[in-house]
C-alpha cells in the first residue's frame, strides 16, 4: 500500500521523539529517513526505523547525544558523534563543514561515535542550497573482501558527491563501492532468485549466482567484481572510505565496525569508537564565479544528455536523475511500503505507546 | 636493453633544458617521468617524452610557463598551469596545496591550462614527506562512453590518494575510472592478442574482446563494465574527476579536453583553457595526532595483509605495494625500454642537438 510521504514522515518523528530525542533531532531524523524512501533507496529508509530503536534499546545508540568537536582548524574538525543517530550526526558534520567553508573556502569534518546514516547522498546535498559542493563517505560494518581475499573486511562503504548547477538540476552521485548494494541481494535472496556472477563469493572465494553465499559465509565483491575487471580498484575505493571516515576521525575500521543489526554484538575488542563518516564541502566561489561555474555545469549536463545511446529506449543519464524521477513519483503518489515493514512499524508503535489517534499510520 | 634511473632521468632532464626549460622545471619534470618508469607505469614514463618535445614544437605546450594563482582563499586556489608541462605544473599546485594545509589544515587547488601531468599517485605523494594525505586527480582526452551511450565523453580519469603509515609503507592507490588502463589495451593491439570482455565496445557499443576496437571507432568502458555490474558508478567516478579537474577551474571537459598526441589536432571550440587537474592535500594533525594516525594505518595495513588469501599464491596486497615491488627492482637492475622508445629518443636527442659524449644515453 501507498502512504503520503508526510504522514510517513511525521511517523519517523514522532518515534524518535517517543524514544527521547529533541524536536530538532527527530526533524533532522525524519528528513533524511524519509528521503531515502522517497530517492528509491529503500533499504535505507523507514525499512531501517525498527532497527534504530532496537539499538537505542540496547544502549548501543544515543537519541540525546552531546555532539562536540574534539579537534580543528580553520578548514577541518573531527566531530564526536557520542553514539548518536547517524542520520544526525552526518547532517551536524555537514553543518561544521558549510561554517568552515564560508570563511576558509572548504571545510572537512571527520566523525567518529556515529552510527548508520542513511544515504549518503542526502547529506552530500546539503551543501547544494549555498553554492557549494558537498561530498559524503561512511564505513560500515564489514560484508566486503579485498581482491585475493575470503575475508570480508570492508563494508559497501559509500561516496556521495553533490554538485550545484545552474538551470539543470544538480549533479548527484551517490554509490555503494560494490558492483550492487546489499538491498539488491537481499531482494533475490527473498525471491530465491540467482544473482549475477561478480557480486558476491562463496566463504571459499568462488564467485556464485546463488543469493544466498552472502548468508552463508560467503563475501560481496568489490565494484570491479573480479582482478580482469579492476576489484583491486573498487577494493581501493572502500579502503579510501573506511581510511578517511574512521582511522582519521578515530571510530572503527575494518573488520572492527559494529553492525547496525542488534541481533549481531559488536566485536569484543574495538579500535575506535562508533562507525566513522567523512564529510567535505567546498565553496564554488572559492574557485570561481558561481555563475560562471554553473552554466559550464549545465553545459557540461546539457551535453552528456545528448551523447549517443546505444539503444533508443536507454538515453544517457545524468548521475541523480534516476533518484529524482522517483522522488517525482512518490511525491505525487505515495511510497509503497512493504507489509513485513508496516507490521514491524505497528509493533513500534505499540511498544513506544504511540496512539492511532495521534498518528494515523501505520495504524 | 635495461638502463640505470639516473642515467634515464639526467637524459629527460637534458631534453627538457634544450627544449628551454629551467634548471628546475627540468628537474621537476624529468622526477615525475622516471617515477612512472621505476614504478612500472612504461605507458606514462620516458616512452611519453618526444610527445612532449612535439606539442612543444607545435607551440601546444608551453615549457616557460607562468604559473600564476588567479583565485584563492585559506584553504583553495585556482592554478593556471600557461599551457606548461602537466608533470611541472602539478608539482607547483601541490606545492601551493601544502602551503595551505599549513595554516588552514588542507589545501585545495584546481587546476587550468595544463597538459599531461604523469602518473596521478607521484603527485599525491608529494604530501607524504609533510604527513599529510595527498590527493590528485585529472581530467583526459576522450576514451570512455558513459554507460548506455556509444559516444567517448570522459578520459581513463584517475584518482590517486595517498596517506602515510607508521612503521609500514605507506597507502597509495592511483587507478584510472575504467578497468584496465589504456596502456593495457595497447599492449595487446601491439601483440594482435584478444582483450578481455568488458575494457571495451565497438562503434556500435556492443562488449568486445577485439584489441583493436578502440582505434576503430569504439570506445572503452568505465569501471564496472556493464549496468549489471555497476559500469555507472565507474562512470560516475570519471565525471566527478572530470567536473573538479576542468569545470573548477576553467579546463575543458568531457569531448573538448585536447589530446596529448601531436597528430591530433585539439577540437577547434574550446569550453576552457588546456586540461585540468585537481589537488589537495590534507594535514593529519588537522584530525588527530599524526603519531596516533600512523599507528592505526599501521594496524589497518597490518590487519588487511593477514586477511585470508583465496589462493595461497596470491597474497591480499595494500594499494601502492606492487609499485613499490617493481620501484625496488627497477632501482636495483635498471630500467628496461623498448627499442622503439630507444629509437625515438635517439632521434630527439639528434634534433635538440644534445651529443653522446655528454649523455651515455640513448647514443
Amino acid at each position: 500500500m501507498r502512504y503520503k510521504a508526510a504522514i510517513v514522515q511525521n511517523f519517523i518523528k514522532q518515534i524518535f521523539l517517543a524514544s527521547g530525542a529533541s524536536d530538532n533531532h527527530a526533524t533532522l531524523a525524519s528528513n533524511a529517513l524519509i528521503s531515502a524512501d522517497l530517492r528509491g533507496v529503500d533499504s535505507h529508509g523507514i525499512a531501517r526505523l525498527s532497527g534504530y530503536i532496537r539499538l537505542w534499546k540496547q544502549k548501543r545508540l544515543n537519541v540525546t547525544p552531546n555532539l562536540h568537536i574534539v579537534h580543528e582548524t580553520p578548514s577541518t574538525a573531527v566531530l564526536d558523534g557520542d553514539l548518536g543517530v547517524g542520520l544526525v550526526v552526518a547532517q551536524e558534520a555537514m553543518k561544521i563543514a558549510i561554517d568552515k567553508a564560508k570563511i576558509a573556502g572548504t571545510g572537512w569534518v571527520a566523525v567518529k561515535n556515529s552510527n548508520h546514516f542513511g544515504i549518503a547522498g542526502y547529506h552530500a546535498m546539503q551543501a547544494l542550497p549555498h553554492d557549494m559542493i558537498g561530498i559524503c563517505m561512511t564505513n560500515a560494518s564489514p560484508l566486503v573482501a579485498p581482491t585475493f581475499s575470503k575475508d570480508r573486511m570492508l563494508g559497501t562503504n559509500p561516496i556521495a558527491v553533490a554538485i550545484p548547477a545552474g538551470e539543470e538540476p544538480p549533479f548527484i552521485m551517490d554509490m555503494a563501492t560494490t558492483p550492487a548494494a546489499n538491498g539488491k541481494l537481499e531482494v533475490n535472496e527473498r525471491l530465491g532468485k540467482p544473482i549475477p556472477e561478480g557480486w558476491t563469493q562463496t566463504s571459499n572465494g568462488k564467485t556464485t549466482t546463488d543469493s544466498r553465499a552472502l548468508k552463508e559465509g560467503g563475501a560481496m565483491l568489490p565494484l570491479g567484481s573480479d582482478r580482469t575487471h579492476g576489484s583491486h580498484k573498487g577494493y581501493c575505493l572502500g579502503s579510501w572510505v573506511d581510511i578517511f571516515s574512521a582511522v582519521l576521525s578515530g571510530a572503527n575500521y575494518g573488520p572492527w565496525v559494529p553492525p547496525f543489526v542488534s541481533f549481531l554484538s559488536p566485536p569484543p575488542d574495538t579500535v575506535g569508537e562508533g562507525i566513522g563518516h567523512f564529510v567535505g564541502v567546498m565553496r564554488i566561489d572559492a574557485f570561481r564565479p558561481a555563475d560562471e561555474f554553473k552554466s559550464h555545469m549545465d553545459n557540461w549536463i546539457r551535453t552528456f544528455r545528448k551523447a549517443q545511446s546505444i539503444d533508443n529506449n536507454q538515453k544517457v543519464e545524468i548521475p541523480g536523475d534516476q533518484e529524482r524521477r522517483i522522488e517525482q513519483e512518490r511525491l505525487a503518489n505515495g511510497i509503497d511500503i512493504h507489509p513485513t515493514v508496516i507490521e514491524e512499524l505497528k509493533q513500534l508503535s505499540k511498544e513506544l505507546k504511540i496512539t492511532s489517534s495521534k498518528m494515523g499510520f501505520p495504524i
